[in-house]
């Protein structure tokens, strides 16, 4: 068995483990941005969010929620960042959701990356476009 | 109605939206970390990820792995980066979920905070205990 999450899962690495569910396990990330960063990940093995079968979508963000709610109960966060990185930086091909627990001054501003900006109404309408091309149809009311 | 986010769902702001749907709308964040970049909101306002009632679970889920597709397939990108600020950093209170483009040496690096480490087992497993106290007993199999 060569994926890591996968090893947690069957319990032959160790982990603080958080949350042991039949879907999904939740246990902290041993190179914490904070201290009770938690990784959510489902124990089916999925590459990455794309994967994620039907019958555990509402699943993930119901857990989700109740380990950002627990950052703020049991931690005494004032909020949390949730984020999970599909291929590019993504550092274990196993799905995993990193749940951070915030507070106010911590000295991390989510988004505080350079910002870049489109040259004008034109070129954000042709993103637009293209994203909403490779939509499809969408679903209707 | 002072939520921006509200009124670009009522249409008395504009925005570029790729994906309007009865539940949820997305639309281009005015200023991307990368071109293409995406925010998904419910329709509904509710302030965080933790107020998404039961019935947007599952859609949530779903509707974040097409709009991650799309910047593959529409857009070229590698990979996307997903995210979530709840409270804190959060510009807007109005749940929006950031689907930003990756690719590869793009210059960003999805973690590129300065990680911190625990002190050793005891304080580790101390954090997560507190977490998991606060998660209660979970969900049996």
């Amino acid at each position: 068995m060569d994926c890591v999450f996968c090893s947690i899962v069957a319990g032959e690495l160790p982990a603080d483990v958080v949350l042991d569910e039949p879907d999904f396990i939740g246990f902290l990330d041993r190179r914490p941005v904070f201290k009770g960063h938690v990784l959510l990940v489902p124990r089916d093995h999925v590459d990455t969010l794309l994967e994620l079968p039907p019958r555990l979508h509402s699943g993930l963000t119901e857990t989700t929620q109740r380990l950002a709610r627990a950052a703020v109960e049991g931690l005494g966060s004032q909020g949390t960042f949730v984020a999970t990185n599909n291929v590019v930086s993504q550092s274990v091909p196993h799905l995993h959701v990193h749940v951070v627990p915030r507070t106010k001054g911590d000295g991390l501003r989510g988004f505080f990356w350079p910002r870049t900006s489109y040259t004008g109404a034109e070129e954000s309408a042709g993103y637009a476009a293209r994203i909403a091309a490779a939509l499809g149809p969408g679903r209707e009311g």
